[in-house]
Protein backbone atom coordinates (compact mmCIF):
# COMPACT_ATOMS: atom_id res chain seq x y z
CA UNK A 1 0.00 0.00 0.00
CA UNK A 2 2.62 2.63 0.71
CA UNK A 3 2.20 5.91 1.68
CA UNK A 4 -0.71 8.25 0.09
CA UNK A 5 -0.02 10.00 -2.90
CA UNK A 6 -2.04 13.17 -2.21
CA UNK A 7 -2.88 15.48 -5.20
CA UNK A 8 -0.82 18.23 -5.98
CA UNK A 9 -2.06 21.73 -6.22
CA UNK A 10 -2.88 21.55 -9.97
CA UNK A 11 -4.08 17.95 -9.92
CA UNK A 12 -6.51 19.11 -7.27
CA UNK A 13 -8.04 22.07 -9.34
CA UNK A 14 -8.07 20.26 -12.38
CA UNK A 15 -9.82 16.96 -10.45
CA UNK A 16 -12.66 20.17 -9.38
CA UNK A 17 -12.80 21.22 -12.21
CA UNK A 18 -13.39 17.58 -13.88
CA UNK A 19 -16.48 16.73 -11.24
CA UNK A 20 -17.62 20.69 -11.89
CA UNK A 21 -17.89 19.76 -15.39
CA UNK A 22 -20.08 16.78 -14.80
CA UNK A 23 -22.49 18.06 -12.45
CA UNK A 24 -22.86 21.32 -14.24
CA UNK A 25 -23.19 19.54 -17.42
CA UNK A 26 -25.85 17.10 -16.37
CA UNK A 27 -27.38 19.76 -14.67
CA UNK A 28 -27.73 22.00 -17.88
CA UNK A 29 -28.91 19.18 -19.47
CA UNK A 30 -31.83 17.94 -16.88
CA UNK A 31 -32.94 21.48 -17.18
CA UNK A 32 -33.80 21.52 -20.86
CA UNK A 33 -35.26 17.90 -20.52
CA UNK A 34 -38.05 19.48 -17.87
CA UNK A 35 -38.40 22.45 -20.11
CA UNK A 36 -39.35 20.99 -23.32
CA UNK A 37 -40.31 17.26 -22.31
CA UNK A 38 -41.31 15.65 -19.46
CA UNK A 39 -38.51 13.05 -18.90
CA UNK A 40 -35.74 13.57 -16.08
CA UNK A 41 -32.30 13.13 -16.82
CA UNK A 42 -32.02 9.62 -15.30
CA UNK A 43 -35.00 8.48 -17.82
CA UNK A 44 -33.01 10.14 -20.57
CA UNK A 45 -29.93 8.29 -19.48
CA UNK A 46 -31.87 4.86 -19.71
CA UNK A 47 -34.65 5.77 -23.04
CA UNK A 48 -31.10 6.13 -25.02
CA UNK A 49 -29.43 3.13 -24.71
CA UNK A 50 -32.65 1.25 -25.26
CA UNK A 51 -33.49 2.83 -28.42
CA UNK A 52 -30.13 2.09 -29.86
CA UNK A 53 -30.16 -1.82 -28.85
CA UNK A 54 -31.16 -4.40 -31.41
CA UNK A 55 -34.57 -4.87 -31.01
CA UNK A 56 -35.54 -2.11 -28.09
CA UNK A 57 -34.68 -4.63 -25.38
CA UNK A 58 -31.31 -4.67 -23.45
CA UNK A 59 -30.71 -7.36 -19.93
CA UNK A 60 -31.12 -5.13 -17.30
CA UNK A 61 -28.04 -6.08 -16.18
CA UNK A 62 -26.89 -4.48 -19.49
CA UNK A 63 -28.52 -1.62 -19.09
CA UNK A 64 -27.45 -1.07 -15.34
CA UNK A 65 -23.38 -1.53 -16.98
CA UNK A 66 -24.29 0.78 -19.84
CA UNK A 67 -25.24 4.15 -17.45
CA UNK A 68 -22.41 2.89 -14.85
CA UNK A 69 -25.79 2.78 -12.07
CA UNK A 70 -26.10 0.51 -8.84
CA UNK A 71 -28.77 -2.09 -8.89
CA UNK A 72 -31.04 -0.51 -6.13
CA UNK A 73 -30.96 2.64 -8.44
CA UNK A 74 -31.37 1.12 -11.31
CA UNK A 75 -34.38 -0.76 -10.44
CA UNK A 76 -35.70 2.02 -8.45
CA UNK A 77 -35.51 4.37 -12.09
CA UNK A 78 -37.08 1.23 -13.91
CA UNK A 79 -39.97 0.85 -12.02
CA UNK A 80 -41.21 4.65 -11.60
CA UNK A 81 -41.02 4.30 -16.32
CA UNK A 82 -43.09 0.99 -15.81
CA UNK A 83 -45.32 3.36 -14.20
CA UNK A 84 -45.20 5.74 -16.64
CA UNK A 85 -45.38 3.46 -19.68
CA UNK A 86 -41.94 4.24 -21.13
CA UNK A 87 -40.58 0.65 -20.71
CA UNK A 88 -42.03 -2.49 -19.92
CA UNK A 89 -39.76 -5.40 -18.11
CA UNK A 90 -39.93 -8.91 -19.08
CA UNK A 91 -38.59 -12.02 -18.40
CA UNK A 92 -35.31 -13.67 -19.02
CA UNK A 93 -35.50 -16.97 -21.38
CA UNK A 94 -31.67 -17.76 -20.68
CA UNK A 95 -31.63 -16.37 -16.60
CA UNK A 96 -34.54 -17.37 -14.55
CA UNK A 97 -33.37 -14.35 -11.78
CA UNK A 98 -32.46 -12.28 -14.65
CA UNK A 99 -34.81 -9.53 -16.37
CA UNK A 100 -34.91 -7.73 -19.60
CA UNK A 101 -36.18 -4.27 -20.07
CA UNK A 102 -37.77 -3.21 -23.30
CA UNK A 103 -38.71 0.25 -25.02
CA UNK A 104 -42.75 0.66 -25.43
CA UNK A 105 -43.86 2.53 -28.49
CA UNK A 106 -44.09 5.95 -25.80
CA UNK A 107 -40.81 4.98 -25.03
CA UNK A 108 -39.40 5.93 -28.32
CA UNK A 109 -42.11 8.46 -29.36
CA UNK A 110 -40.30 10.41 -26.11
CA UNK A 111 -36.30 9.89 -26.94
CA UNK A 112 -37.24 10.70 -30.60
CA UNK A 113 -39.24 13.85 -29.87
CA UNK A 114 -36.88 14.88 -26.91
CA UNK A 115 -33.44 14.17 -28.72
CA UNK A 116 -32.74 17.02 -30.82
CA UNK A 117 -32.89 19.93 -27.94
CA UNK A 118 -31.19 17.22 -25.80
CA UNK A 119 -28.22 17.59 -28.50
CA UNK A 120 -28.37 21.52 -28.70
CA UNK A 121 -27.25 21.08 -25.27
CA UNK A 122 -24.17 19.06 -25.77
CA UNK A 123 -23.32 21.22 -28.80
CA UNK A 124 -23.61 24.28 -27.43
CA UNK A 125 -22.00 23.98 -23.98
CA UNK A 126 -19.83 21.31 -24.98
CA UNK A 127 -18.63 21.85 -28.39
CA UNK A 128 -19.25 25.33 -29.64
CA UNK A 129 -16.78 26.71 -27.12
CA UNK A 130 -13.74 24.34 -28.42
CA UNK A 131 -12.04 25.14 -31.93
CA UNK A 132 -11.84 21.67 -33.89
CA UNK A 133 -8.17 21.43 -32.96
CA UNK A 134 -8.90 21.46 -29.22
CA UNK A 135 -11.90 19.04 -29.49
CA UNK A 136 -9.51 16.51 -31.26
CA UNK A 137 -6.57 17.19 -28.42
CA UNK A 138 -9.08 16.57 -25.90
CA UNK A 139 -10.53 13.66 -27.09
CA UNK A 140 -6.36 12.24 -27.16
CA UNK A 141 -6.21 13.40 -23.44
CA UNK A 142 -9.72 11.18 -23.03
CA UNK A 143 -8.28 8.19 -24.91
CA UNK A 144 -5.27 8.16 -22.35
CA UNK A 145 -7.07 8.08 -19.49
CA UNK A 146 -9.84 5.42 -21.21
CA UNK A 147 -6.48 3.54 -22.30
CA UNK A 148 -5.35 3.15 -18.58
CA UNK A 149 -9.23 1.98 -17.14
CA UNK A 150 -9.31 -0.37 -19.65
CA UNK A 151 -5.99 -2.05 -18.90
CA UNK A 152 -7.78 -3.35 -15.74
CA UNK B 1 -35.63 27.10 -33.35
CA UNK B 2 -34.40 26.43 -36.42
CA UNK B 3 -32.84 22.97 -37.69
CA UNK B 4 -30.76 20.37 -35.41
CA UNK B 5 -27.22 20.74 -35.89
CA UNK B 6 -26.57 16.99 -34.92
CA UNK B 7 -22.87 16.24 -33.87
CA UNK B 8 -19.81 15.20 -36.51
CA UNK B 9 -18.44 12.31 -36.67
CA UNK B 10 -15.14 13.97 -34.60
CA UNK B 11 -17.90 15.30 -32.02
CA UNK B 12 -19.39 12.25 -32.09
CA UNK B 13 -16.57 10.64 -30.97
CA UNK B 14 -15.55 12.41 -28.35
CA UNK B 15 -18.63 12.88 -26.90
CA UNK B 16 -18.72 8.53 -26.33
CA UNK B 17 -15.38 8.58 -25.01
CA UNK B 18 -16.33 11.70 -22.38
CA UNK B 19 -19.14 9.45 -21.10
CA UNK B 20 -16.96 6.46 -21.19
CA UNK B 21 -14.68 7.99 -18.89
CA UNK B 22 -17.02 9.16 -17.17
CA UNK B 23 -18.60 5.81 -16.06
CA UNK B 24 -15.66 4.16 -16.50
CA UNK B 25 -13.86 6.46 -13.71
CA UNK B 26 -16.80 5.62 -11.21
CA UNK B 27 -17.26 2.16 -11.97
CA UNK B 28 -13.22 2.00 -10.88
CA UNK B 29 -13.93 4.44 -7.98
CA UNK B 30 -16.79 2.08 -7.12
CA UNK B 31 -15.11 -0.86 -7.50
CA UNK B 32 -12.07 0.37 -4.39
CA UNK B 33 -14.39 1.36 -2.47
CA UNK B 34 -16.51 -2.00 -2.45
CA UNK B 35 -13.04 -3.63 -2.00
CA UNK B 36 -11.33 -1.61 0.64
CA UNK B 37 -14.13 -0.03 2.75
CA UNK B 38 -17.86 -0.77 3.59
CA UNK B 39 -19.26 2.21 1.69
CA UNK B 40 -20.74 2.67 -2.23
CA UNK B 41 -19.90 5.74 -4.95
CA UNK B 42 -23.15 6.84 -3.68
CA UNK B 43 -22.58 7.02 0.27
CA UNK B 44 -18.93 8.25 -1.00
CA UNK B 45 -20.29 11.42 -2.98
CA UNK B 46 -22.41 12.26 -0.03
CA UNK B 47 -19.76 12.04 2.39
CA UNK B 48 -16.77 14.05 1.10
CA UNK B 49 -19.52 17.51 0.73
CA UNK B 50 -20.80 16.82 4.70
CA UNK B 51 -16.72 16.12 5.95
CA UNK B 52 -15.69 19.43 4.03
CA UNK B 53 -18.58 21.55 4.99
CA UNK B 54 -18.48 24.36 7.88
CA UNK B 55 -19.80 21.88 11.32
CA UNK B 56 -20.07 19.14 8.72
CA UNK B 57 -23.79 20.09 7.99
CA UNK B 58 -25.62 20.79 5.12
CA UNK B 59 -29.07 21.87 3.97
CA UNK B 60 -30.31 19.02 2.12
CA UNK B 61 -31.03 21.23 -1.05
CA UNK B 62 -27.45 22.53 -1.02
CA UNK B 63 -26.19 18.77 -0.79
CA UNK B 64 -28.34 17.53 -3.26
CA UNK B 65 -27.02 21.48 -5.63
CA UNK B 66 -23.14 19.52 -4.89
CA UNK B 67 -24.15 16.14 -6.44
CA UNK B 68 -26.10 17.17 -9.04
CA UNK B 69 -28.81 14.81 -8.28
CA UNK B 70 -32.42 14.76 -8.20
CA UNK B 71 -34.66 15.49 -4.82
CA UNK B 72 -35.80 11.58 -4.83
CA UNK B 73 -32.67 10.32 -5.54
CA UNK B 74 -31.10 12.14 -2.76
CA UNK B 75 -33.54 11.38 -0.16
CA UNK B 76 -33.38 7.80 -1.15
CA UNK B 77 -29.87 7.40 -0.60
CA UNK B 78 -29.66 10.03 2.69
CA UNK B 79 -32.53 7.33 4.35
CA UNK B 80 -30.70 4.18 3.51
CA UNK B 81 -26.79 6.31 5.09
CA UNK B 82 -29.37 7.23 8.01
CA UNK B 83 -30.07 3.69 8.70
CA UNK B 84 -26.47 2.54 8.95
CA UNK B 85 -25.59 5.83 10.81
CA UNK B 86 -23.31 7.50 8.43
CA UNK B 87 -25.36 10.94 8.42
CA UNK B 88 -28.15 12.02 10.74
CA UNK B 89 -31.08 14.42 9.27
CA UNK B 90 -32.32 16.96 11.34
CA UNK B 91 -34.89 19.95 10.95
CA UNK B 92 -33.69 23.16 9.65
CA UNK B 93 -34.28 26.26 11.79
CA UNK B 94 -35.00 29.03 8.95
CA UNK B 95 -37.21 26.61 6.56
CA UNK B 96 -39.78 24.34 7.99
CA UNK B 97 -40.09 22.61 4.83
CA UNK B 98 -36.93 22.30 4.44
CA UNK B 99 -34.07 19.72 6.44
CA UNK B 100 -30.39 19.51 7.30
CA UNK B 101 -28.28 16.45 6.85
CA UNK B 102 -25.40 15.90 9.25
CA UNK B 103 -22.32 13.84 9.10
CA UNK B 104 -22.51 11.41 11.89
CA UNK B 105 -18.86 10.86 14.11
CA UNK B 106 -19.07 7.38 12.16
CA UNK B 107 -19.72 8.73 8.85
CA UNK B 108 -16.76 11.04 9.61
CA UNK B 109 -14.53 7.66 10.47
CA UNK B 110 -15.70 5.92 7.31
CA UNK B 111 -14.49 8.78 4.70
CA UNK B 112 -11.10 9.09 6.50
CA UNK B 113 -10.84 5.80 6.30
CA UNK B 114 -11.81 5.70 2.99
CA UNK B 115 -9.79 8.56 1.58
CA UNK B 116 -6.53 7.68 0.95
CA UNK B 117 -7.57 5.01 -0.98
CA UNK B 118 -9.85 6.36 -2.64
CA UNK B 119 -7.52 9.25 -4.08
CA UNK B 120 -4.95 6.50 -5.14
CA UNK B 121 -7.65 5.65 -8.03
CA UNK B 122 -8.02 9.42 -9.08
CA UNK B 123 -4.03 9.74 -9.45
CA UNK B 124 -3.99 6.03 -11.22
CA UNK B 125 -6.36 6.49 -13.59
CA UNK B 126 -6.87 9.68 -14.41
CA UNK B 127 -3.32 11.54 -13.58
CA UNK B 128 -0.65 9.16 -13.71
CA UNK B 129 -1.90 8.33 -17.99
CA UNK B 130 -0.97 12.26 -18.50
CA UNK B 131 2.15 14.78 -18.08
CA UNK B 132 1.99 17.55 -16.57
CA UNK B 133 1.86 19.90 -19.64
CA UNK B 134 -1.12 17.52 -20.71
CA UNK B 135 -2.44 18.03 -17.36
CA UNK B 136 -3.01 22.04 -17.32
CA UNK B 137 -3.89 21.86 -21.33
CA UNK B 138 -6.87 19.44 -19.75
CA UNK B 139 -7.65 21.94 -17.23
CA UNK B 140 -7.49 25.11 -19.99
CA UNK B 141 -10.20 23.10 -21.76
CA UNK B 142 -12.26 21.83 -18.85
CA UNK B 143 -12.35 25.87 -18.05
CA UNK B 144 -13.74 27.29 -21.86
CA UNK B 145 -16.34 24.72 -21.07
CA UNK B 146 -17.51 25.51 -17.53
CA UNK B 147 -16.79 29.49 -18.83
CA UNK B 148 -19.51 28.74 -21.40
CA UNK B 149 -21.94 26.95 -18.32
CA UNK B 150 -21.43 29.77 -16.26
CA UNK B 151 -22.92 32.22 -18.40
CA UNK B 152 -26.12 31.07 -18.40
Amino acid sequence: MGETRWLDEQEALVWRKYRDLKRELQAAQDRQLARDSGLSGADYALLAPLSEAPGSVLRARDLGLEVGWERSRLSHQVRRMEQRGLVAREACEDDARGSMIRLTDAGRAAIVEAAPRHVDVVRKYFFDPLSKDEVKALGILFDRILDTLAED
